[in-house]
């Protein structure tokens, strides 16, 4: 999609620091870190959001977790833990109308999660 | 596993109100609810943590996530929006060692994430 900032980063004509890519997905660094290590994990195929899936998806979805624990395992968070969160919708924040999945770490993270 | 408390909810040895459920997971809520609506998707077979995970369990895990959207919706949190949450290990505060996938809806969530 032309007008969708995480489309024209898999596109690479928007600028990110990539720390983790494989065929179907890439991680990349948030610009606005919630966290000491703040990583977006993205489908390079455009789903807008996770109300967009079916049953179909389900390959791209689990390989968007097992690519986020790869990512965070890279980035060093493996042995104090990490917190993922995906927002879907208007209630949870959802910035961007691109599926994507936030790893977080670096610091203890409290509950409830926002 | 028999001393795993989401393992015995699996097996239906410890009640829980469930609202979800396939083949592979179950949907059930939260008995400490963090938001109106509150929901655990856990695997129905013992995954300590995504940390145990391997390329294998794409499958396993990417229909978690869609059963997260299929739970939301069957609880009427897709027009408003909810947040999935995953903690792995100490500083996300991951409570019990059995793979579990928060979906809280029903109000809006602030940021960061905890």
């Amino acid at each position: 999609m032309i007008d969708c900032i995480f489309c024209r980063i898999v596109a690479g004509e928007i600028p990110a620091t990539r720390v983790f890519e494989d065929a179907d997905t890439i991680a990349f660094r948030d610009i606005h870190p919630a966290a000491p290590t703040h990583l977006l994990v993205i489908p390079k195929r455009h789903i807008a959001s996770l109300e967009d899936v079916t049953g179909a998806d389900c390959g791209i979805l689990g390989r968007m977790l097992w690519n986020a624990q790869r990512a965070a395992r890279a980035e060093g968070l493996a042995d104090g833990g990490y917190r993922l969160v995906m927002n879907v919708g208007e209630n949870a924040g959802q910035a961007v109308p691109h599926v994507h999945l936030h790893v977080l770490g670096g610091r203890p993270f409290s509950w409830p999660p926002g």
